[in-house]
């Protein structure tokens, strides 16, 4: 597999991925999407909405502010706990995030341990200052959130939120009643988010500012288990690790509600469907001194990235905690009148589904990208739903230019297409490969006598000779997995 | 024309538009779009992106951080000119935009006047603070980006971008080698912005955290004229206002650029297509006075709204300003070897289209809005295209609710649909009406037999009967223009 640090620097050289103001030396944990990336990045979250959202009658969507004001933050409990406990060198006044530095010095797994732990565990292990060699100060808790000024009066707080999930807790009763919703149902949201990270790494791996799509999905408490879609997923097969050892599994094997394990494979599928392998897929389970301070259970989705197994989706059940902090802070009842059970009850959220869009954005590219010795270049096998070119089209020599552009109008109102004159139809081959494009079309001296053109197709590299007229309608097909050789005839 | 307040309150009871926070009194200037909102929204943007970047050869995306460090709004400008004059009572503290007293005391327009013009129509005019009376102190500048710490170390300040702009222009360079662009192109970007406006107001119109999609469109400094597209809108008609009076005018009359001209003729054009009034827009174009600090001229699309006429789009000439900026701060040379002409130039932002996303929003809303006293409901007359919702499902009683879910199901993976059983047809017509559904189809008893079903169009209420096998079809014609009586027979 390719390396980290190989692959940012083919998404810098084709326009996937920048550093944030490059030109001044960057900011760490701030990227910037190119050309490619920005159109990869939107099919990932267009088929996460089309798929969990508007196919599905369960499910609606809302797009909420990205600052809110502190008492938000309050009630979630993100002001009081969602901090790293962060180690000060006394004497060159580096600051390290606790966890990283013991797992690093002594591969234990300090997540989620408590100031007083982390003491013992420097102590035991005399852990010293990896710059220096210096003693730490006193470990402190380090909140994550970015915080911000609003308004010319000064003091008034606010934060960048560091998950979507709050302004669907905020705005939970308004969305049930217009939207005229019924137990159980979801409410989705994609966006940005913020983290302070004491330090990011791993490229899009852990940024301070990243993107979620993450859907609430509220039930009535006594009927986490009233799933209907469950027995089409219950005997879905995954490798899970246990926190100790890798085995196969199903979904009914979990120890999980039927709701919650409902939506875990739901979006197990949705990796597995666009084209991940699944044998560097794995489902994880949190031990609890994990659990974020909301959470009963988490289950995580992870992928073999070559750092190591790393989790691209988390999925946690959040209990009814969000709803009843938010009543009590504000004081407006968060409960709902159940019509079914005539019962006044806090909706109970038996899934969050948390996907890191740059996460998915990562595990898309790593999976895809395949160093093709035998044709010299670089081709990216990504599903075509995700491509961000979908189709490229060449005319053979640049005389025939203007044929090739009459194809190009015709295809890019639907399609996103490049459009490529430069260099032998080889070299243009390696590009598209190299960007991941799934079809191109040739125009060549024959064209104008049989008004066809010739077809590549990436992953086979095989060829197909195809009416003009009938062009759009192909490459539909194509897109939607039509085989190449049922679509024309294939070209020797 | 409905009052904004009123259309906000239908904003908030359909599902459009929230307060952010609101259980907690909300923040001013800060709003979450509700289950129609977002989709009305994603449709705006995903328009936008389709006709100025996928749609075009010369025009390529990137989306960038929204917090960027220091440096980049020093080289920008925006550290020492994005700022308001604000005026503080000495008595009770309130504090106040400027321009914003003077213009509701006075009628002077003073935005963009210096702290000098300010005091002496202070004086001039005798102007108190309205809440209390009080004098005020000095005036002083007030900057309206919002700033916070990233890292754990002190002292390490970034901003929320003012703009989306910026990061166009950091990654100029490498957008320009990697997607192998040539002069005249575009780089186009869709994404949040922020503004600490001191005082935030008409709805969605002032915010102090909004979205925009904006191009640079960069040329040869000495090619500011070399449009090929200019011919086909030179004689687009449309109101101008040249500052004092409002009159008929032709692209081919304003003193612009044709590279400028075009641009601001291809937005006006757009919002005509997706249906705002002809006679509720204008273009007008900015006095030296309100010019931003990097533009050399300024162009409007204004609309008329119940609060006046107000810029819904600006378009500035943006000169050589930004590139040459960050080439000094950053050292990295921004200028690029022009091969027709063997020169090198820093290119020339001939046009930068800058599409506020909510204030688009605000005028579809308000354009569409209908209270239809015939029908008795609201009819918002959405363009099809901007629809949140595209198709109703409804079974004409609970008894056919299997038949109905099967249409349903047929539909529901290409158009965003909603299924209603609740209530009388007409109910759930009038509901439909209000979220701007185009067609709603209904399963009868008939149904059964014909294999048919009924296809109602909102704007017309006339009613056509097509075969079930057809519907995906039908609804996809009708969705393009296709009128009402050539897909089906008319019901009477």
């Amino acid at each position: 597999m390719v390396s980290i640090q190989e692959l940012a620097t083919f998404c810098k050289k084709k326009g996937f991925i920048y550093r944030n103001a490059e030109i001044y030396g960057g900011m760490a944990g701030f990227f910037d999407l190119g050309h490619l990336g920005v159109e990869l990045n939107n099919n990932i979250k267009q088929e996460l909405w089309k798929r969990f959202v508007q196919a599905r009658e369960d499910v609606v969507g809302i797009d909420g502010s990205l600052m809110s004001p502190e008492i938000v933050f309050k009630a979630s409990g993100h002001l009081e706990s969602f901090t790293d406990i962060m180690l000060e060198c006394s004497k060159c006044k580096k600051k390290i995030r606790a966890d990283e530095i013991i797992e690093e010095e002594t591969h234990i797994d300090a997540e989620g341990k408590s100031v007083d732990d982390i003491l013992t565990i420097i102590k035991d292990n005399k852990l010293k200052c990896p710059s220096c060699g210096g003693g730490f100060k006193e470990p402190e808790h380090f909140n994550l959130m970015f915080k911000s000024e609003v308004g010319a009066k000064e003091g008034n707080l606010a934060y960048l939120r560091p998950e979507t999930a709050q302004s669907i807790f905020t705005n939970f009763k308004l969305v049930y009643d217009n939207a005229r919703m019924k137990l159980p149902f979801g409410i989705a949201q994609t966006g940005k988010a913020f983290r302070n990270e004491i330090s990011p790494r791993d490229f899009l791996f852990r940024c301070r500012e990243f993107e979620q799509f993450e859907i609430e999905f509220f039930c009535h408490p006594d009927k986490l288990n009233d799933c209907l879609g469950y027995n089409k997923i219950k005997s879905l097969e995954f490798n899970y690790f246990d926190g100790k050892k890798q085995k196969k599994a199903k979904i009914s094997d979990l120890k999980a509600s039927k709701w919650h394990a409902y939506w875990l494979a739901e979006f197990y599928r949705f990796f597995l469907e666009l084209g991940l392998s699944k044998d560097k897929l794995r489902i994880t389970k949190h031990n609890k001194e994990k659990l974020a301070h909301y959470a009963a259970a988490c289950f995580d989705i992870e992928y073999k990235f070559p750092f190591g197994w790393k989790e691209i989706h988390g999925n946690a059940d959040r209990k009814q905690f969000d709803l009843t902090q938010h009543s009590k802070l504000s004081k407006n009842d968060m409960s709902i009148f159940d019509e079914e059970t005539k019962q006044k009850i806090v909706p109970y959220v038996a899934s969050e589904p948390s996907q890191g869009i740059g996460r998915a954005f990562l595990a898309f590219m790593f999976d895809a990208y395949d160093d093709d010795k035998k044709r010299g270049n670089i081709v990216l096998h990504l599903h075509p739903k995700l491509a961000p070119v979908k189709v490229g089209v060449f005319p053979l020599v640049n005389k025939l230019d203007k044929e090739a552009k009459a194809v190009y109008d015709m295809l890019k109102d639907e399609f996103t297409c490049i459009y490529d004159r430069s260099g032998s139809v080889g070299r243009r081959y390696a590009r598209a490969d190299e960007a991941g494009v799934p079809f191109c079309c040739t125009i060549d001296f024959d064209s104008q006598k049989d008004k066809s053109i010739t077809i590549r197709d990436k992953n086979s590299t095989k060829q197909v000779r195809v009416k003009i007229s009938e062009i759009k309608e192909t490459v539909r097909k194509l897109l939607e997995g039509e085989k190449l050789e049922n679509v024309g005839k294939l070209v020797k």
